[in-house]
């Protein structure tokens, strides 16, 4: 049924603990409250990335443009366990966030910086809940987005042509997909 | 910061207790977890249809097409207070859920029908988890949407022209503007 929800929104999470640097899209994120700022977002506790927000109590939300998509979706075919940066092995390149400390994407559109609030159990995935402490957005985002400079990557699902693929489409009606790295 | 996430999909909310029908658009709306099969909507107790959903225990997600995306707005620019079936009176005809009881948008792609499970306090909404008991939605999905038939409403704010306008987008790059009903 989660697929009924397409499209949504693929979002990178990222976070640093100590010397280890996690991240993973997220398309199961979203607001929570006006004031405080609350953001919830449904992460699968199998993912290293949810360890490293646990510990870190802290997280980013970073918001890609269309541009990234391909390398969004590298990012969730990789696994954090065993790498150090996995943001970097995927060719991202972070800066140190001025709230929280936790690495931001340098090439987002916007990006939320959290605090950890707490945890929900919600049957196979944890609800984080976040208190966005900063929010940061490029030009395209006064009020509202105007999507001009700003072109949204959608997650609408995976397909099976010649190879298994992920589906992105654009905020414009867009469609590209990204074959997996792991063939399943 | 919560604007940030558009574009997102507005789904219609839809719940009765006794003879009280309530319903409303909703975009803080998301999977929670595969199995169970929980989703999550964030709402704010003020709504009328929130107290409907919290008295019936069980309520329905309804995905609509782009075309319907004038009667959503409708739908979320009118209050429930006072009006014992706030569907029929923008016009949605309703069919009972088998697995509910609950009204279901008769001209709805896809709809969940869903058992209250609990309710969690995030500051100014209450996160409402519903447990996903039957699954609908019409041949354009397999799998996957195709997106052939099912053309998703994305609302992305608000514009101020010569009145004050919901804007919604769709799944094809197309963009619509609803004149609010009670400008603001």
């Amino acid at each position: 049924m989660h697929r009924l929800f397409y499209p949504e929104v693929a979002v990178v999470l990222t976070a640093r603990h100590e010397a280890k640097i996690g991240g993973m899209p997220a398309i199961w994120c979203m607001p929570l409250s006006f004031k405080p700022a609350l953001v919830g977002v449904a992460v699968s506790p199998e993912h290293d990335t949810y360890n490293v927000i646990n510990q870190a109590k802290a997280f980013a939300i970073n918001f890609m443009d269309f541009r990234s998509a391909k390398q969004v979706a590298e990012l969730g075919d990789i696994t954090g366990k065993g790498l150090n940066d996995k943001l970097s092995a995927v060719g991202f390149s972070t800066i140190e966030g001025e709230a929280t400390g936790q690495p931001l994407l340098q090439n987002a559109e916007a990006v939320l910086e959290c605090r950890f609030v707490q945890v929900y159990p919600t049957g196979t995935h944890r609800l984080i809940v976040g208190e966005v402490l900063i929010a940061f957005a490029n030009d395209s985002f006064r009020d509202y987005w105007d999507f001009t400079q700003y072109n949204p990557i959608l997650y609408a699902g995976t397909e099976n042509t010649v190879e298994q693929c992920w589906v992105f489409r654009s905020g414009r009606g867009e469609r590209v997909t990204v074959p997996m790295k792991v063939q399943p």
